[in-house]
């Protein structure tokens, strides 16, 4: 059973003030600071911050994959 | 009772035939010509249409909040 | 009732390495060949694939639906 | 930006002695009094009410989607 | 505490060769007959059997609400 | 394993200007010009399209199950 | 196999005129009065009634769980 | 079919520092000052904000369903 | 009408210390013990304990499905 | 865009007497004839059928993912 | 992209003899002890216990959020 | 409120080559390693990959749940 890939989830949230997708990278680029090998990511929320009429920040939810060593 | 902030929320589908969050920032700006104050925005449908194999329009559905005046 | 319009959707995921809205466009263009007349996209899922701390696919699952000949 | 179509959503709740489509169909025609150009609905529940071991009313909830004007 | 009103809820299956709303009379028709004073529906499933090309069972899955005596 | 039964979904959208039924039989009857064998459907979708105050389209989005050929 | 413990869920709403916590206790409390053993709850829907412009009930759905007897 | 109750959701936020069950109230009395005859509400989400490692603020999404006048 | 079949379903948490299966196995026994005829189960949660670092049970919650006598 | 790569998602029902793992397997073996390059799958709904109350099919409802020629 | 802020989403289970809104406090203040600047919280889940027919444990499932330091 | 007992949820992803429970047994025997007092699991997903027209790894992703010390 030890020799099987176990992985782990963290969800965190990305923001951006340009679009959905840079949210996301900025997400992902923060998170590689402190957990290596993220492999994957899921997105389970879409929101954001609107000032004075306009989108003044993306918000992107996303749980990152990463391999856990043995 | 009376002093709690209470927000409401509409649901309106913006477009655009660029990008996902390019159809979010039209449905913000044009609710902002009616809705004072809008503070937020939730995403809760992607979609869009097709014209000869290319993506015409992107589709975002989202509600977008605003506190409402005591 | 063989007047009635009937339409049929199929899923695929999208792949880019720019954005979301890429990743969905490819899957629409690569549809495309072999699928006719797709009119809409429904997006059920967003998630991604991530290289040395930095998005390197953009994965969106969508349906196309397209009409079928009666 | 400005040239986009921009679509709002209203949630109400359509009913009928008769049946399912007849809920619907009464919720749009009440809905079409004071919104103008509904184009499309979707169902987002079903219930209904029971009377002496029959259905006295079914109760179905839609959202209107119609075109705001620019 | 005891003079709150209690309800109880039932899941069943009605069917019908007809219509989903007649299904769902059936359900609620049959329920009636060992369960007193049943108030509500809310429909959880919509589905059905096909023979030959055709549709020869709606089969609507629903909850009956009913109030529990005291 | 080769003798256990496998079925296979497809998802269709069956529409009709009568009724939610008669648009689930539209699609059922359309789907089976070519698939054959088809056993059950299962709803996932009610939404139409609504024309001068009227419902003008029932749409109704069906997966209908057929059993794979060994 | 016979020694594995099983279990049974049953769903109801509680109301109160209190709060969403006492409606709960008020379900649980009543279905106690015929069900032996309730081991636990899980909430599955929260609303109620508003009466005059004020929350004249608040109702809390929940499945209780209770292990059946060997 | 014009004599069919129809009714309306609006969706709100209600907000409280004392309790889930006061930030419902909060909602309900502000959405009473411009809506007629609310008749009851759906929870569809619970969340708040937190100061200095305590709950300073439940939010409680609710939309409120009151019946159309003919 | 009253010649509609009409289906009942109960929910029940099968439990196992060997598998998944096993525990909807264990759960459909104990359940055939007073329900006669049941005909289907589908599974709506899977779950389970631990003890010491190793699974000590799997819990598998099913609602099973059996024909209501005429 | 054309050089992104793209997969095509196919829902199917495998069953089995033994196990749900073994009702996964048959249904990938059963597709795998017909789709080239299966990938992946998603497991989206386990039920099954009972017979003298004993569990005589687990059915479990997969999407199986493959790549798509260019 | 560095400059735009992150978020991180812990989950956490609060627990209560009192009500839903204390468990929540419970879950809040119990995270602040090795968590700074937790900013807001979620609720996923509510449940409890019962014993003897009386509510002993109020469970809330919530996620809390707080700000990545660059 | 000190006394009331707190939990967390971690999200992993067990996998096998056997079976699904096995991928559960994976899975929380990696998670013991390094958080201690394990006392509970949730299943949130179920899928895998294919190779060769075969089922080579069972993925499932479960939330464990661990007292946290006061």
């Amino acid at each position: 059973m030890s020799e099987n890939k176990i992985y782990k989830l963290v969800e965190i949230v990305g923001t951006s003030d340009k679009s959905l997708s840079d949210a996301i990278d900025s997400g992902v680029a923060r998170a590689s600071k402190t957990l290596r090998n993220i492999d994957w990511f899921e997105v389970t929320e879409l929101r954001g911050r609107v000032n004075k009429g306009r989108v003044s920040q993306y918000q992107v939810k996303i749980k990152v994959g990463f391999r856990l060593d043995e």
